[in-house]
């Protein structure tokens, strides 16, 4: 082993960054620019320009501008999910931990309201393996509702059958919530959870009671 | 004027269908095999067969595939806002006007679940034009909803800036509801509106009576 070119190769380490931070601010640079421009228009300069990094290393590590957009959706959505199942608590009543899932969705979309652009608005607009991506994550958030209304109607008198459905509609609406907020950037997160904490759960809550709603006609 | 060239004229006029009757076959046949196939695998050959139009008379009236695209789902979701728009029926109560407008959007869907594949899924997976009709046809529900909840505003005690928010949540509620029923096809559509009705007008009755819900720790 020729050792002077190996202590060359050590001393080039040292002056690199882990790749993963690299990676980190490619993305976070990459999440930036589609957010402001949209994915047609987001140039891989700018995007290097933003992350300090060289365009060569952003295809290295990451591919092209398709790749780097789908890394971006899928670190988005992984965080999103993360942040909404940490801030459920089991062990509080149902409507508590109802209540720390939408509040942990809202402060998350909140503080990164170019995430949720990119995330939700982009990826639907340009479709394909990038919409597939979006609607995973909505599969896996109706999932996580679902397991916390499964959890209600064991002990209460909810549908067990209907669970599903109204964790689809439950996501459906946060999700369109988000997408109204983008519009509306000056409600106060707190203030657009609580919203729809009311709007569900004083409907889940007549349903936990046994309450429901017929038409008075027919 | 040459009289002979004039009667030939009128003879294949008679025989002919009118533009609009073709024009309908043609987007009847291309829903359903884009319902099939979706968008990239549908083939205008496939179309042409099932509308019994030739392809160069379906190019010359509705144009290429993706125009064909674009004005299958123009189609569907304006008759789908129209369904839900008729649906709604301001002399009853409001509870009465949201149920019947519900149960129009998902009689509607279940009656043309191919229609709502192309118009959702479809459109969200293509992305571009097709994702904006979309999109443009979910900010016209949202003001149909709106208009509802601001009359019941006007009238009893909803937040009045609340109401397009709200509405934003009941309509992303009612899409990711019909989205997850294209996968449970088997309950019927009367139980799906019921059960947004409930959590919906639950939710919104106690609204309307001044309940609030807040969390009970801060």
């Amino acid at each position: 082993m020729d050792h002077s070119a190996s202590s060359v190769h050590e001393r080039r380490r040292v002056k690199r960054l882990p790749r993963e931070v690299r990676e980190r601010q490619i993305l976070d640079a990459a999440v930036r620019v589609f957010s402001d421009h949209g994915y047609h228009n987001a140039s891989m300069d700018e995007i290097s320009e933003v992350a300090g990094v060289s365009k060569p290393m952003i295809y290295a590590y990451l591919g092209s501008k398709e790749d780097l957009f789908a890394a971006c959706i899928h670190r988005e959505a992984t965080q999103l999910l993360e942040a909404v199942a940490a801030g459920v608590r089991t062990e509080l009543p149902a409507d508590m931990q109802l209540w720390h899932g939408l509040g942990a969705f809202f402060e998350y979309v909140g503080a990164h309201r170019e995430s949720w652009r990119v995330l939700h608005r982009q990826a639907i607009s340009q479709g394909g393996p990038f919409s597939e991506e979006l609607l995973d994550m909505r599969r896996q958030a109706i999932s996580l509702v679902d397991t916390l209304l499964v959890r209600v109607a064991t002990k209460e008198g909810l549908d067990r059958g209907a669970t599903e459905s109204l964790a689809a509609a439950l996501v459906g609406a946060a999700e369109s919530l988000a997408d109204w907020w983008l519009d509306n950037p000056d409600v106060p997160s707190r203030a657009v959870a609580s919203r729809l904490m009311n709007l569900a759960w004083i409907g889940f809550g007549g349903l936990v009671e046994g309450n429901t709603w017929h038409p008075s006609e027919d």
